[in-house]
């Protein structure tokens, strides 16, 4: 059998760690030179696939390659392009099949959360109902971790620590002029459907009256009374009250909090902003002084305090995906299994796709106080170990040494062009 | 002479190193403790001083001092009291002598801004004016880089440094995804009065076209048709703009931006915000999809990527101010004085106090592009040494060490209370 060239391409919101799992599939792969041949990496995602727009990765240093562990973002592009179904588009499907003929492609690397997931098992079907010999493998990625079947998914370790230091650090500074200064500091965090990033920041409190006393979860429906009249006795009990909130925090009724009514100069919604309508909400009512932050991007690409276990996990599983499909696996996903034992432990597991796909995988009821507003101790055991260690990157003059590739196209082979 | 006790009070908006001039002061003071008795530390800031709340520091172990040196925010407390004038108040400068006195206290250490130099400057004063034997020093801080005489003051270099990496971190996460997802990215910073939080994120391009593409400082008036001009060209250019603002940036007639007209549901003015303020304009008059996020507290407590030179600064200018309390020196400030060497230098020089309150050093006119919307190579020389080296702290269970004191108070001493 003449060796395959393997297709890998990033999909969705990138994270600090993504291109880990890159270096992993790529690094893998040259082990591999007598079965698997190029790497070509979708320029801007799955939409560099149906646009024959191919990064030759082979052109690229060993150097450069290993560059990739220590650089957020994706370093081929990403894109929010949603496949539909087969029934749906077969056209688009079909794009895909012919340009992976044309380039000699036996191997689909897909690095994302749900939707690719989705997409990732659609294209596994492809080898069979179109007759086109191919093995397509998920490579989990996500902040929002909600992927079933893995413990956790690579991206949001590295999120959770950022948020749960920033969390520390903006609490001790509100801690020490809270006397005559601000009295409530509020953080936004992502978080649209499922809470684990702000739970993250309750790693932040060590004990009894630690930051963040207050933890808006999109499970819990908002209830403006006692959010304030919590703010209120919190600012009574320590003198300042710190607040987290989850972007995704909503009313009884579904709605997000963060499209409660702020307009502009014209009469136009304002988009956003959860943060500074939590706070004039507690200016209002209450009166005291605030400060507030939208993390935002910055969360997620915070690749300078990114936790080395999730870096670890994120190179595991590109690694493991090209193992896979050195052992002839279509349709799976390397999963993280957790140890049972009382110290830390993971290793990579296979998890079918077809489990794995349209399934969201929400945050226990059993991680959130009784009250509402803070985390668990079952939240903490799980959250802990996903933080551990400080993947620190080089620096040079200053600043981080973040590694840009050429991105060098392969030639096109098809007449054919596609329109999206 | 009987040996005195040494005061020492926090001022002001704290940093990411105030702690390590504290650690300064109180580790020189230990190291000439037949000259200097106790190392007293207002609760609050001078606020302490005026309550008798004096915290004795010689309960504090060794260990836990040096801690300071890894610990952001004010450790005993800061305050944002401004002593007027001694004409407007002669009362709370007798009662600060009242409280010196019944705590023989020989030497004021105060460690803050310009507003604080000033209060120094008086309090430096009363040596003569009341006849009581007090040596007042200056140590400089503020993230807003504006005392005059220093080359820089410690506390701006951290926040430069994480102002500078969290802009070429979140560029590379829209860059990685404009083609599908966010064109425009805004990141909001401090800096009221002048722009060099926001010039330091300048410090993040190293090459033509990389981010940031337009830095709003509140030295350039503000022109809404020449912003959204630039924004476009720049996104057809580059396929995305990142564009980071401080908080100050003002239309020519002095209004801020962030003061322009957001009402919630209520009609009430929205206060704050000029990230999404600028984000929305964007929206409106070119249509590009937008994030924004307001770092906060965030960037001027972030410990956990301090610059080691601003670090080491805030140590010596604390360590400069016991030396020079010892050397019988009253009225002055210990201030950095740059090198003229071709490789960053500095060494710790003595200013005059007289010349340091009420004057703001404003960022050079030569710091900033001739279009107004970024850096000259001016700017970067003055900036980028102060960014040098990785100054990380000590990390237990994942998250940064960060000590708190025992901030034991002294007995009373004065029948006599004091209303602030």
């Amino acid at each position: 059998m003449p060796k395959k060239n393997a297709f890998y391409a990033q999909s969705g919101g990138v994270t600090a760690v993504i291109n880990a799992s890159a270096c992993g599939v790529i690094e893998t792969a040259r082990k591999h030179r007598g079965k698997i041949g190029k790497v070509l990496a979708g320029r801007n995602g799955i939409i560099g696939a149906l646009r024959e727009e191919l990064i030759d990765t082979s052109k690229e240093s060993s150097k450069a390659i290993h560059g990739l562990m220590t650089t957020p973002s994706g370093a081929f592009g990403s894109c929010r392009h949603k496949m539909k179904s087969l029934e749906e588009n077969r056209a688009e499907y079909e794009r895909l099949i012919e340009v992976f003929a044309a380039h000699d492609i036996g191997y689909f690397f897909y690095n994302g959360g749900g939707d690719s997931a989705d997409t990732c098992l659609k294209v596994s079907q492809l080898s069979e109902s179109m007759g086109y010999p191919l093995q397509a493998i998920h490579v989990p990625k996500t902040i929002d971790n909600d992927l079933p079947l893995t413990d956790n998914c690579p991206g949001f370790g590295s999120v959770a620590k950022y948020v749960a230091i920033s969390t520390r650090e903006a609490a001790l500074d509100v801690a020490s002029m809270c006397e005559s200064s601000t009295k409530v500091f509020i953080l936004e965090v992502m978080g649209r459907h499922a809470g684990w990033i702000a739970a993250a920041s309750g790693l932040a409190a060590e004990k009894e009256g630690d930051a963040p006393h207050i933890i808006l979860f999109p499970e819990i429906a908002f209830n403006r009374e006692k959010f304030l009249k919590r703010v209120q006795s919190t600012v009574k009990k320590y003198g300042y009250c710190v607040v987290v909130a989850s972007e995704g925090a909503q009313y009884k009724d579904g709605t997000f909090l963060s499209e409660s009514g702020l307009r502009d100069a014209f009469g136009h919604a304002q988009l956003g902003g959860l943060a500074p309508m939590l706070a004039q909400m507690i200016k209002d009512e209450l009166g005291y002084k605030y400060h507030w932050a939208v993390a935002d991007y910055l969360q997620r690409a915070a690749r300078h305090i990114a936790s080395q276990t999730d870096l670890d996990q994120a190179y595991a599983v590109g690694e493991a995906a090209v193992e896979m499909a050195l052992a002839g696996k279509n349709s799976v996903m390397p999963a993280i299994q957790r140890g049972t034992g009382k110290r830390y432990s993971w290793k990579i597991v296979e998890a079918p796709l077809d489990k794995v796909a349209n399934v969201e995988k929400m945050m226990p009821r059993s991680y959130i106080s009784r009250d509402g507003f803070n985390i668990t101790d079952a939240a903490r055991d799980y959250l802990e170990p996903l933080i551990q260690g400080e993947a620190y990157p080089g620096y040079r003059r200053g600043m981080p040494e973040y590694v840009t590739l050429k991105n060098q196209l392969v030639p096109k082979r098809l007449k054919t062009r596609f329109k999206l």
